[in-house]
């Protein structure tokens, strides 16, 4: 059985970690299995080769005997099923850390993203600095829940699960905003999820692509 | 087996099957279901006890003789595990039709909901009009992709899934904003979904709650 995902040939956020890529690496590495990787351009991400596995021409993508799926959250997921090291075992603790998943995708990324799309695109325009407050307090608004739910815990539910995989992935977003930092046990939570040693292989695996020149 | 769902006491949107608990219930229905509904008001869902079941005080939330779970999308995947009907048994088949519920909520649905805050919430601000073209367009890019995936098809996968019951319920959101008919096969597909008769019956529940005065 080989695992291959796709990844961007040049990430734009220069190797950050930022990029999809780096959640399914995560992924992996916690689980403990080996995978390859396939570099795709811009150019060759909206080609029908590549839209074929992904119909939004986006990264990254899994492979694997005859599975064939696309979708950041999904991969996770599907990696999480497969593989044990990610769930819990009782139904009903696997069906909350499953929540989490979907809550880091649904609930806590749509207004980072918002944030992300009014920082690095609309900068220039003339109403930029008077929208960005007003974007920040929804994303607040998330963070302030989700902290008060942490509260002094390691993890959002016991043990470390594939939920806080996708929910520090998430935050992640969120660190050159300074958002992250208003709420400490959420800036500790995140730096919590750096320092496993399969983040760090993760990290390092899509910054030795992405490093610059 | 008593399944209990939340939904709101009243529908910010008067009834038209917006609210995040319709998608539930349809789900329901498609798998033959029976539930029972607590009604939560506003000032409820920011409470311990609300909060407690959901850290980001919003419905759904969905409880079943010990599984009590959050955030919509990991209840339709939860009911679509549990029960048959929605995912296909086919592994391939099935890991692919859950990378659609998850695109429906991470790929298609953030533009929409950024439109949603920029008609809804924005729409006094003097950079408005301005803004409202851009917004509209990120939201064009995602239908033109799926709408070149799905093509003359029924579903997106071949037979109905919870797939299409999440993209479907997504989609719904952008009736009113006349984009949906700019892509015929979308409108159609969408239409497909409100026909099935589990849709009805969810829709007409909800509508007995939510119904003006």
């Amino acid at each position: 059985m080989t695992i291959t995902i796709t990844a961007f040939e040049k990430s734009p956020d220069g190797g950050k970690g930022l990029a999809r890529d780096t959640r399914i690496r995560w992924a992996l590495e916690e689980v403990g299995q080996p995978y390859a990787v396939r570099l795709v351009s811009f150019k060759a991400m909206k080609e029908p080769a590549h839209l074929a596995l992904h119909p939004f021409g986006q990264i990254p993508t899994y492979e694997e005997d005859g599975v064939a799926i696309f979708e950041t959250g999904a991969i996770v997921f599907h990696i999480a099923q497969r593989f044990a090291g990610l769930l819990p075992n009782d139904p009903a603790a696997r069906a909350h850390a499953i929540a989490w998943i979907f809550a880091a995708l649904n609930t806590v990324e749509p207004p980072i993203l918002e944030l992300q799309t009014a920082v690095l695109l609309d900068k220039d325009k003339p109403w930029s600095a008077e929208r960005l407050p007003e974007v920040k307090d929804r994303v607040r608004v998330r963070l302030k829940q989700l902290s008060a739910y942490l509260g002094d815990a390691e993890w959002l539910d016991g043990a470390f699960s594939a939920g806080d995989l996708m929910m520090a992935s998430v935050l992640l977003r969120l660190r050159a905003s300074g958002l992250l930092d208003e709420f400490p046990n959420l800036a500790a939570y995140v730096a919590r999820g750096e320092a496993r040693p399969a983040y760090k292989r993760a990290f390092a695996a899509q910054l030795e692509i992405n490093k610059p020149v």
